[in-house]
């Protein structure tokens, strides 16, 4: 697939939260802007270790942000960019997020060489609920499914 | 493996936030709590729809609540009990905090059946990046890898 010159500015801006956030202190090397109509939207970094939140990669912060200044929890007809390939959990999030494109630079080995090792999520994701390492317990299975019922039910709900 | 009182009552706590959160129209029909000690450290609903946050899954609203209120990023030593298996994301997400263990009461089969399909995303994950339904496109990896070699190189970093 073809990419601009606007293409690689949005990707500079993505590595530059990269460096940004890097240098600051606020977290990992890693960066994202999203952008609607050739503008950016929101930009963000890592952030983990400075807000002591674990969920708080450059592409959750850049879309957290993004959907709150576009009033929306769906970035249809958006673009995001970033300094490297998606975690498993960002990969998540931006299926969530419903973005049209995703451009990356770094990829998962890359990150992997400088200790940032995704494949492990990746492999404990594929194998299966049963055999992973943190163990996953079942529990309470029908009280739960009550409230499944009550939101099918429910007249006045906002799906997504 | 067995389960304990215990467990049931904080597995009771996420399901009634699930049911809060549905009822106060915050977000779809999940809950979670995060235990430390026996105790609940902090707890969360889906809040999606309100906040326009597609993060804010009840898992991730309580592991940034938890990771907030004990000042750290990791959640070593707590447990999840979650109203429903975590999705893709949340799957992540409490990969990297990193918890003991997960409690989880429906099944994503069960999600599924309330339209709640991630399904899709595990599919889009094990397709690699070439083959997703979301575009994903490689664009600047050698200038961004100069920002991971000055990671490498950085001598006050706090690693995750």
């Amino acid at each position: 697939m073809s990419t601009t010159n606007n293409d690689k500015q949005f990707m500079q801006a993505a590595i530059d939260m990269a460096s940004k956030g890097m240098n600051s202190n606020a977290g990992g090397p890693f960066g994202a802007v999203v952008v609607k109509n050739g503008e950016i939207v929101a930009a963000g970094h890592n952030e983990v270790t400075s807000t002591n939140d674990p969920t708080a990669h450059a592409e959750v912060v850049a879309i957290r942000k993004a959907c709150e200044k576009l009033g929306t929890f769906q970035l249809d007809d958006c673009e995001i960019y970033t300094s490297c390939e998606p975690c498993p959990m960002c990969l998540g999030a931006i299926y969530w997020a419903r973005p049209s494109k995703v451009y990356y630079a770094c990829n998962q080995q890359d990150a992997a060489d400088i200790d940032f090792d995704d494949q492990f999520i990746y492999d404990e994701i594929g194998n299966g609920i049963e055999n992973r390492s943190i163990k996953f317990i079942p529990l309470m299975r029908n009280e739960a499914l009550q409230v499944f019922k009550d939101w099918s039910e429910k007249i006045d709900k906002t799906e997504y």
